[in-house]
């Protein structure tokens, strides 16, 4: 007897870019009844040198932490932290739809929302939404970013099964 | 060479008793510093005849859906979708906490309240708790069921690591 027969799920080497989740999800999404985006924008074609796709481990070279501090409090936070919080995410399947937007000629990360998602017994096993940690780039304000993501997660959350998408509420 | 040297962790047989979170999390919860509950009543020692503990598989026996059916639409879950559903909020390891009170002569499930986690990057990669479902069977009302049971939740959130317990928000 040889090796024994283990089979492997090989998908090449990891790798910085590898997506929090699967992009086809975001290559999926229907904005045939989106009316309120100016110039036909999409999460597909958001303008001329922008991407929108899942968060990787490589944003955090990309100003993904300095972006969300723009928002609320970060605090010092280690790449081993980050990629650490980063498995931990993408292991919990379903869970975390973070996506951001990248001005790509800079290569960094200008825009970002965050769809968690949270499974429910309660109406027929649902699963929930919820839209949080919305965040634009001051320096990119007035271009429709903020629309073009908080649709995308919109639609998004739609596309994986939520019955709804709630907004973070902010406590007690 | 024999057989292969894998690793298995072996902790028996699969049981539908198996509890959806580990016990023992319940029982390390510090009620010392606690003073609205009569009788020195606690987590571990909730009145005769009762126990509070993790939800598991077999409560879909002891009524734990129709409890649900007290607070909400609940529709028609069958065994095997409840127990898929269960299955995946085991494995998102640090995410689900529904804690439930049985009573134990009835074998039925008379109160529930769920902790589930959110993991953010913000405020140093945070844990974010919120309290949900909270319901306590109306044959069981003013036996302080409910205060025990958002206790226990409160409780369970700061001793899992949550920086804050929020309610779920009733959205738009």
């Amino acid at each position: 007897m040889g090796a024994p027969d283990v089979q492997k799920v090989s998908v090449g080497p990891e790798t910085a870019e590898d997506p929090l989740f699967d992009p086809q999800l975001l290559a999926g999404l229907d904005w045939s009844d989106v009316k309120h985006m100016k110039g036909g924008v999409t999460s597909s074609s958001p303008g001329p040198g922008l991407r929108v796709r899942p968060l990787c481990k490589a944003d955090y070279d990309r100003g993904f932490l300095q972006l969300l501090a723009q928002l609320t409090k970060v605090g010092e936070i280690s790449r081993e932290k980050f990629e650490e919080r980063f498995e931990l995410m993408r292991g919990s399947s379903g869970h975390y739809y973070i996506t951001v937007v990248e001005d790509e000629e800079r290569g960094t990360v200008i825009a970002s929302a965050t769809l968690a998602c949270e499974l429910k017994f309660i109406r027929g096993c649902t699963k929930r939404g919820r839209l949080e940690d919305v965040v634009v780039s001051d320096q990119y304000r007035g271009r429709q970013l903020g629309k073009l993501i908080v649709t995308t997660i919109n639609l998004l959350a739609h596309h994986v099964g939520c019955y709804k998408l709630g907004l973070d509420c902010r406590d007690e």
